[in-house]
């Protein structure tokens, strides 16, 4: 990392616009998430048209070349034009020159080397890594820079060093809560590709489901998973593709607690009699694994032998989250154990049982990584502290010798915006830990934890959010600036569609389907303003099941939701311009005017509609919103103060529109206030 | 069929408006797609709310449980009601019975009783059929009957009693000329399901491409594919997903033409030496399998025996068709060949290709079917026929005593409208044939062939108007009104995205994509009004090959344009409330003066895309378009006479936009030349 290059990011592009005055213009701003390390700017562009050839220089292999073919098409596809399929001949004339030294580690690891250098001139592009997965970063770097004008489309003159801050830079995806098909975690790879996310956290098994085909104990998955599980050939499938975009793939088999479905097949592996059922609501459950008897042991050694031949990553997460012990607590054999072995407390037990875990693990080469819970004194010190606390923790368990992860502020499951999870740092600015100690932390990891997403919504809660992760854990420290990110992150997610993320598509069609009509843009209106509640208030306010339907207009809304950023943004430009309030007046006016008419066409609508019922009040509030709104524009813009008790009134309002519904609120509430106390300040 | 009782189904839908002045009113118009043999009324309905239950009576299996649990999924996604998992018991407090009097065939076949009916009360739907296949069927007419109101969602209460006219009702998918993945397979096997189609014909052997894994032959997949065919397993699963709904599968091996790729692994079974290469053109080509050689018929019948036991149906389809021959004209042994048989000319030398082959699959069990050209007079009668020539030929093949198909008039890969492709009958109205001969006319398929579409796109190639050719399938002969046709197809649209189809949904992003960028609206205003060239004019005019991306404006843009029919529907509606001209004129100027600014706009959106570039004129022309019919409506809402030259300068415009650009033309120029020559006729 270097400051002073990065600092350079923002300045040069400026000047780049200047010096190229006599030329075609480049485009003034990049697009590139994450941020590289380095970039340096000059006058020269790479046109792409028909002619574009791509050559390899020194090492090539099959994952090299598929890479390739996957960035040409993806060129071909955006470009359409049709370029000459295959290989040209690395001479001047080719265009792209993909020089790579070696192929880098056969199955990835922790300490690949992800680094990269690109230069273009107007005559060719030089992509050089040492590995193949370095060349594959620059591959997808390659396609944002990728630009246009009326001269065509070209690459722009740039030279970019590149590697990431962090070798640890995960998506955890939740297939059991609710089950993910194989087209979900394919997009979703290509997605964490294009943002040079490097770790799939495969969260395979929790209370509502095991997801894996044991072919030890087919009980597991035949009686824990309703059918929707993994059969290991499809596993495999799965590694060889996250390899081939240089992602490992770390599993996580949940235990000694969230392991309800283990034990629907196999109750003698628990604490209590049983029999089980496989849990159908959110939360966190009683069911845990017995630790004081030997054939559990047995059990996990054979199971745990299974998985760790089917998976090539050096790590396994075993979970040990959110186990209360509460069966424990009833067992009278297991308080005798206790008892006998001098195990003071459950979380001693569970140590016990973590570190038996461990010589499993180890027996059959594998590092064990789990959550805060399992870091107890007498760990050793080759187990991967996997944070759900934070920073502090994380910095605790580095103190003491623990590698670690960070997935605080990385839940995207809580609905929150993309600048919120931008803020937190695995290793953040004032930290203490020494340079030694601070490279025991490896990065982090988002959390798409599954109770309330389907295959048809899971990509619009992972993305385009998680690109704001994967540049946190990608770029250097001081690339911050919210704004910038808010930008580029638009034209990612754009192009993270041409990968079959669904994230944008999908809400127009589960639009159209509430709405039983092409004609969903009152709907869509509303949806533009209201966010789905935060954090776990959601399942209090509307509670569903894991075999609910996931189709409401909670499951429509996105965090992040476009008008809403749009019009908060309007009102700060518009407030600033006062006294004149002139600037964005048109165009929030429009924008109010908008929820007034949408809010009065809902009505019929949602009397056609019964599954819109739950937001009937969310759209009298969003005519209500956009009356206060412009009553508030005119006040400003005429100079006039409004009548005595005008804010009163309308603060009414906005409070009332402050009320979440159907699990959803407005989230223009403070931008509408803004407007009002603004307005009731005009003096005559 | 009843000609009656489908008579009704207008008619009596009207009166159970009147009737129900007290009541909740039920839906004016049901969106039965096919419309059923028969429908009767009455005035109650069934409500579906969160107690919603079903049991089965009678015979139950694996296959019934999916189908109705698939059932109960959908019914949750659209009203959002979580209902209770399985089964209920079978009583007055269950809302729908399914009864089923047994399994039917095991394997689907041409013979399977698809029939059902479906009584609702205000107590109770009774779904009861002799097969569980009839009563997927009827499953998947409940699902269209739903609807809504203020009140809640219902079934509303018919009485249907149905079963389909044509026993073959197919949809062909090439996944030859470019290769398309599972899911597009399954959620398309879902389609055809929904709107009761019942064969899926795979092509699957092209010049341009060996899709299905032989273990016999290897280097068939291998060498012919790219690497993009199915592995048995999945074929199988294929199968099986398809059996689940109700839909056989017909595998077509397309020889002794169309082969190259099969000759790119085995050249020794081509008419010349080779070597031989994946095509990569669209066209018919001269590689064919050497039909005098002892040992390609050796080949053939390892190769189909292997086939035939992967594929479980009765038949085989081998193609047959656009073999000119030409390989043969210059393969001297061939020629010799023939003059010792005494096989008078290619014809006669594929009709003894054919007999030999008939005996090779009735060796393994398999009926023949193939194009028209396999009709030779030497040809047994156990062989089908499937036309591609037209009703005619079918007809004559019946005369013949021969089953035939009719996919002449469904080709959908032509870019025409639905009601082109409702109008062809397998067994039109004026048929000359004896009721005995009739039967020989099994039904028909629609042919998704696949030069130019993708997984991206080819949902919007077939749906939604391969509805329309399902409906003519199924559907009594007399149920042929166009209006009401599109009418239901919009709504069947709609709901065919619940299953995962992206007809819909993929155009936004593809837009997207084009303009790069989320303001595409001015690109859609044009699309709308668009479309693709028919017919084989696209390659002509913009040629590309199969490696090419299919990702342009052509590609977006779709058949049955919305934008235009509702333009030349308001038009013939405006134009007859002459000499008012009052009825949509609103409506019709607004849409006027949106491709003024539409048009406008686009110009600096094609500056920033250079893949735009080849749709400039459109945009220019999009805006003319408005300007003149503009003018239009406002002389005739004025009675004004237009000057003298109007007419000739207008229709001068209108002609220029005629012009296909980028292989897409404006399909609302006969509209606006009505305008233009409506308003040049106004007299003082």
């Amino acid at each position: 990392m270097n400051i002073k290059r990065c600092v350079s990011f923002v300045v040069v592009v400026v000047c780049s616009v200047v010096v190229a005055a006599q030329e075609p213009a480049p485009t003034p701003k990049l697009n590139l998430m994450p941020v590289p390390a380095s970039i340096k700017f000059h006058r020269d562009r790479l046109a792409v048209d028909a002619n574009f050839k791509v050559a390899t220089r020194g090492h090539s292999d099959a994952r090299l070349q598929a890479g390739i073919f996957r960035f040409m098409k993806r060129l071909e596809g955006r470009t359409v034009l049709t370029l000459a399929p295959g290989f040209a001949p690395d001479d001047q004339m080719t265009q792209l020159i993909v020089q790579t030294q070696g192929p880098g580690q056969n199955i990835p690891s922790v300490s690949e080397d992800e680094s990269y250098r690109i230069d273009i001139t107007s005559r060719q592009a030089l992509l050089s890594a040492p590995t193949v997965v370095g060349a594959l970063r620059g591959l997808e770097t390659l396609l944002q820079l990728l630009d246009a004008d009326r001269n065509g489309y070209f690459f722009p003159g740039v030279q970019i060093d590149d590697k990431p801050r962090f070798p640890w830079r995960g998506l955890l995806i939740d297939v059991a809560r609710h089950f993910h098909t194989m087209e979900v975690l394919k997009r979703n790879l290509d997605a964490m590709a294009a943002v040079k996310l490097n770790v799939l956290h495969w969260h395979l098994t929790e209370d509502q489901g095991f997801r894996v085909e044991s072919k030890k104990f087919p009980k597991l998955h035949q009686l824990g998973s309703d059918g929707n599980y993994y059969r290991q050939e499809q596993i495999k499938e799965i590694i060889a593709y996250a390899r081939e975009r240089g992602i490992r793939v770390v599993p996580e088999f949940d235990i000694p607690g969230h392991s309800t479905s283990w034990l629907v097949g196999h109750p003698e592996l628990g604490s209590a009699p049983g029999p089980y059922t496989i849990e159908r609501r959110p939360g966190i459950f009683e069911p845990a694994l017995d630790p004081t008897r030997e054939d559990v042991y047995k059990f996990l050694d054979t199971f745990l032998g299974e998985m760790a031949a089917l998976f090539q990553d050096d790590y396994l997460h075993i979970g040990g989250d959110e186990n209360e012990g509460k069966q424990w607590d009833r067992n009278p054999k297991i308080q005798e154990y206790m008892k006998q072995k001098g195990i003071k407390d459950n979380h001693a037990l569970q140590a016990y049982f973590n570190t038996r875990l461990l010589k499993i693990l180890q027996k059959h080469k594998k590092k064990m990584i789990g959550w805060d819970e399992i870091l107890q004194p007498e760990l050793p010190k080759d187990v991967v502290i996997h944070s759900w606390r934070g920073t502090a923790a994380l910095a605790e368990a580095a103190k003491k010798g623990y590698d670690g992860i960070l997935s605080n502020g990385y839940y995207i499951d809580l609905i929150q915006p993309a600048s919120q999870h931008y803020v937190p740092d695995p290793l953040p600015a004032n930290s203490t830990l020494t340079p030694e100690e601070a490279k025991h932390v490896l990065g982090g990891e988002a959390t798409m934890w599954a109770e309330w997403v389907t295959p048809e919504t899971i990509d619009s809660r992972i993305w385009p959010r998680t690109a704001a992760i994967a540049e946190r854990l990608w770029s250097p420290r001081e690339v911050t600036d919210v704004d910038d990110m808010y930008r580029r992150l638009a034209v990612i997610s754009l192009q993270l569609e041409e990968l079959g993320l669904t994230h944008k598509k999908n809400q127009d069609m589960m639009l159209r389907r509430l709405v039983r009509s092409d004609d969903f843009g009152p709907l869509k209106t509303l949806v533009s303003v209201i966010e789905p509640v935060k954090e776990y208030r959601r399942y209090q306010q509307r509670p569903q099941n894991m075999l609910s339907p996931l189709t409401g207009v909670v499951d429509a809304a996105t965090p992040d939701a476009e008008g809403a950023r749009k019009f908060s943004w309007m009102v700060k430009e518009f407030l600033n311009d006062g006294p004149r309030y002139q600037l964005y007046r048109p165009e929030l006016s429009q924008m109010l005017a908008e929820w007034q008419s949408a809010g009065a066409s809902l009505g019929p609508i949602i009397d056609r509609s019964p599954s819109l019922k739950e937001i009937k009040p969310h759209a009298h509030n969003l005519s209500q919103l956009g009356d206060v709104g412009l009553e508030a524009v005119s006040y400003l813009k005429l100079g006039m103060p409004p009548p005595r008790d005008w804010r009163e009134t309308s603060l009414a309002k906005v409070e009332e529109a402050a009320k979440p519904y159907g699990a959803l609120e407005f989230v223009v509430i403070s931008s509408v206030k803004q407007l009002v106390n603004a307005a009731a300040e005009v003096k005559r």
